[in-house]
């Protein structure tokens, strides 16, 4: 036991994509805090471990759960899929243990959905790209919209993280809408659903057929630059080199 | 034996960000090809592995041995620091293998400077972000230059690959003069250097300091958004729960 807290990413969920040191982090801590679904990922191997949790939309209270763990002199794990410091709760975990300089904060980075689901479509963010959340429980949708516009105005490619949810169905509907303003129809684009998970699913599509797309909360959607191409079946953005 | 090709991304280089399914694929390949220095991050362990090369900027000749190799029925692992999706070779070896569906090429993804730096320095990519690299010799510089102003005009964390390299010193410099004319000077950057390596070194600044700072092609640059801060020595991007 020692007092301090790992921030954990774990990629998507395929043990093949967990880094060693995520794995090492994960055996030396005492407990293990995370929203249940991360934490069933990990399977049996850490199913003895103490594990605590906290309701969606309790991200500050889990924070404070994983100090008040350190406290009682444990080494703790707050654990995310995909990697922490990407949509997770690094910044907030490290905004709550501010004022706590006796308790070290590591953030163990992780495979995130940009680099699983672009590998299982070929090469799409193979030159400069962006992520945008779709989630408006954080961010305001005004924000939202004027970054999907800066991206397309910047000529990147864009992966889109949170495309829907049951209680936003449509908001990449919304989001292509917005991007097909400037950005041309035919436009290839692929969609990555449960990556590195049971049913995993992968399909690729014009900008044009991308609003008409079933997402949810599992799936990620890339949509491509001027520089890119469906090439043998894959979706593929060029860095160049052919010029 | 097996006629196939890898493209492999080993992460930063220390061992304990390669990643399992990286490292399976690098022991299962005859041969392994790549940059010299990205092979020697791998060590002893695959120093008996016959390994291959081609000079830098001969990357096309690059992908089109590892299909020469592959054609003698032998695995091979095309071997990337970081992740080959993210400014690697992933894309040209799609390309360049596009008319041998006989031999199945497999991206393996790896963690990419952006990810493994900004653990270093905090949660600086912990909401939306965009990647741009620097380098002018496949991009015009009038397109680097356009990305990085819809970059600031959307109000993304901005990461930087390629910030300066000795042919292009200033390339950082005038990326930041660019960025001054929409962003405070005082918005909050930072710098990671070897990442992973011998001899890492991290810094926070400003975005008026990280003009004057040096930065070769092992650094790796963030610039906050408007939601960065610096809390308790680490630079952190808030996705807005204390709001």
């Amino acid at each position: 036991m020692d007092k301090r807290i790992f921030v954990v990413g774990i990629g998507p969920g395929d043990k093949g994509m967990l880094t060693p040191d995520a794995y090492k982090a994960l055996h030396a801590s005492d407990v293990l805090v995370g929203y249940p679904l991360y934490l069933d990922l990990l399977g049996e191997e850490f199913a003895e471990k103490e594990q605590l949790s906290t309701p969606m939309r309790k991200e500050r209270e889990r924070c404070v759960l994983c100090l008040q763990e350190a406290d009682k002199g444990k080494t703790v794990s707050l654990v995310s899929s995909g990697d922490p410091g990407v949509y997770g709760l690094a910044s907030l975990m490290l905004e709550v243990g501010r004022d706590r300089p006796d308790i070290p904060i590591t953030v163990i980075p992780g495979i995130t959905a940009a680099l699983s689901g672009a590998a299982v479509l070929g090469a799409p963010v193979n030159h400069d790209f962006c992520l945008i959340s779709l989630s408006d429980l954080l961010t305001p949708w005004e924000v939202i919209e004027k970054r999907l516009c800066a991206a397309a105005a910047g000529d990147f490619v864009i992966v889109i993280y949170n495309p829907a949810s049951r209680k936003r169905p449509e908001h990449l509907k919304k989001a292509v809408e917005i991007l097909l303003r400037s950005l041309p129809g035919e436009r290839p684009c692929g969609l990555v659903e449960n990556i590195g998970r049971d049913g995993m699913k992968s399909e690729i599509c014009t900008l044009a057929e991308l609003g008409r797309k079933e997402a949810n909360m599992f799936t990620t959607v890339f949509i491509g630059s001027s520089a890119t191409e469906v090439i043998g079946g894959r979706l593929v953005t060029k860095r160049g080199y052919s010029r």
